[in-house]
């Protein structure tokens, strides 16, 4: 019960809040040329698109009292105890980030320092090897996916050389989806991460826990080089926010914080810690995208295209056409859509927007690609 | 009359914000044996105690409409536009930072990717400093201050090897509050910085204006290795958000971008945005703070305690004491006051409260020094 008041509550906050966006859902424009909502919905940058949660808002007010003064230290001490006991962990274990982005970058500076050279699969999110290539100028190797656009762990595995100091992995992957097999990805941390440190990039780790799914926390000790992210962006709504963390070993933690800013943002760290508290919205959240993955994944079936099966809030689907021509034409049907990911630049991610909203993606395929 | 409006307005707002800190101000507590007001005033962090401005609270409120979108990048953009016509220059020549510490640790990285050594002064800011010699190894060069607990300019500039890449002067310095004689400093920028890179960090720029001081941002040109960084954490009271920009050449702009976190929190930027064009609010920080600055002066000087000129929301003043020992013993007096900067370990900073506040270290120095 107290979970469908939430969820009213959450219905009536985000009317208010996306009444523009969610005006076009309801007003009935089928039968009007060129008709879309107006502003473009939303469905390409994997945004949860009810976030934050009422209950981190309230604390994010309540911290504006203290947003003059520097005391987001005691913030973040606080966030680390939370995410160290959610974890079953301690706070030495935990490294809080000005997003994951940070973690991910300050690992590749941690890398480049070393003149290590970074192995990342060829499809994968591309924080830490831009940061990697571009910023450090270290050098980035590039590993195929397998044939189901899967990352292929004995690929990466048999990159590695003397000059291996890091692997990326990104489990579920993006813009894919995918998440690897368990067992297969706990043989490969266990083995790989007593040569060279694997970060496992665990952002959509609330989406995918009760799929065929593991996180790979469990794995850090003082043995094994890994480090594991995740982020308050996602399912927490609070992609604006910038804050994420890490879990490693305490010497992992304390270089990696050694690199950080060293402070937070507090009104972003309020909010983290209630949202963190917050199982309600969670909930919420996850259902919604769960909703909004088998409308569109129904759709995908019913009309026979290709698509990936999603352990996150986004879906990797074929289009069969040049994703920028595809873009530009799913725009006019009211829908902004994930940019291209090379080799692959015939598929599309597309990111879950409200369930009620995935219907102008539904109708936009349909035209654009003849359904 | 918009001002004074303004001005009870915040008295009303900060009634309510800071009612515990207060509430000792008014309570005629006087009388009673160890009376002092709890919790303890700051007077340690060189904070503003009046923000954020209710206009910077109204913005960062609507700001939660889209903390759970990655929109932070079109904020930001807005904000660089914003700096960049306040100090008549063009955005590219503004980089937007996770408070000005980011870009203080982000030209530590640089100079130490560089292999560079950084030049400092002995008493100062440390935060340049403790990033390149901790995080990045590299040597920093620690030249004494002059008789008068000065920037020696001519002392810095002597210490420029073939090795030195930077030098940083922060004006008007912490922990001293002094500004440097303005065509000195000119002098110097231009000379060095045709050699190694000047960063002037103008954190204290809003209160040091109108006083013997001058921003050396109109020296920024593309012969000019030179970088000027400021804050929203003083005058504007956003501390706790993080926000800060480096005004610099092009090619310094697009080089310490591509080491930053690469986004920022829309919330603080948001409010950075709302604060800097609300002039009433900086206007009524400024006055509050140089009456606070007035009353503790008025009574050093009455007691016949050495201080030193204050261009800042700080003031330096020689207890004779170990600071270690004063700090515990102002304590008693209700009043945290700045930590030991050595090796003037018998000097205290002392960051201004709210005037009416001030009068607890007035009477807490008293008692501790026997005045």
């Amino acid at each position: 019960m107290k979970k469908s008041i939430s969820r009213q509550q959450f219905l009536r906050q985000s009317s208010t809040l996306f009444g523009g966006a969610m005006l076009g859902s309801f007003v009935g424009l089928e039968g009007i040329a060129n008709a879309f909502p107006k502003p473009l919905i939303r469905m390409m940058y994997n945004e949860n698109p009810y976030g934050p949660s009422r209950i981190a808002q309230r604390a994010m007010q309540k911290a504006f009292k203290e947003s003059n003064l520097y005391t987001m230290r005691i913030a973040q001490i606080e966030f680390a105890e939370l995410i160290a006991a959610l974890n079953a962990t301690t706070p030495d274990h935990v490294s809080i980030g000005f997003g994951s982005r940070e973690i991910l970058n300050k690992a590749a500076l941690m890398n480049g320092i070393d003149n290590g050279e970074l192995i990342s699969p060829q499809l994968t999110f591309e924080a830490i090897n831009r940061y990697a290539q571009n910023t450090m100028k270290s050098k980035v190797v590039r590993v195929p996916m397998d044939d189901n656009i899967g990352i292929d762990l004995d690929a990466l595995a048999s990159a590695i050389t003397s000059k291996t100091n890091m692997i990326y992995v990104c489990n579920p992957n993006n813009p894919t989806g995918l998440a690897l097999n368990s067992n297969q990805l706990e043989a490969f941390c266990k083995e790989v991460s007593k040569k060279v440190l694997v970060f496992v990039d665990e952002a959509y780790h609330e989406y995918a826990v009760g799929k065929d799914y593991k996180t790979m926390a469990h794995l850090v000790s003082p043995e094994n080089k890994i480090i594991i992210s995740r982020t308050a962006s996602k399912v927490h709504g609070l992609a604006g926010l910038r804050v994420g963390y890490a879990i490693a070993n305490k010497a992992i933690v304390k270089r990696l914080n050694s690199y950080m800013n060293g402070s937070l943002n507090v009104v972003g760290v309020r909010g983290a810690i209630a949202s963190y508290g917050d199982k309600s919205f969670q909930s919420f959240s996850i259902q919604k995208n769960n909703e909004a993955l088998q409308i569109v994944s129904n759709h995908l079936d019913s009309k026979g295209v290709q698509y990936l099966p999603s352990h996150a809030n986004f879906i990797f689907l074929k289009t069969g056409m040049n994703i920028k021509e595809f873009q530009k034409k799913m725009e006019k049907h009211g829908v902004k859509v994930g940019r291209p990911f090379p080799p692959y630049i015939n598929w599309c991610r597309l990111s879950m927007a409200k369930p009620e909203e995935m219907k102008y993606f539904n109708k936009g395929i349909d035209k654009v690609l003849n359904l």
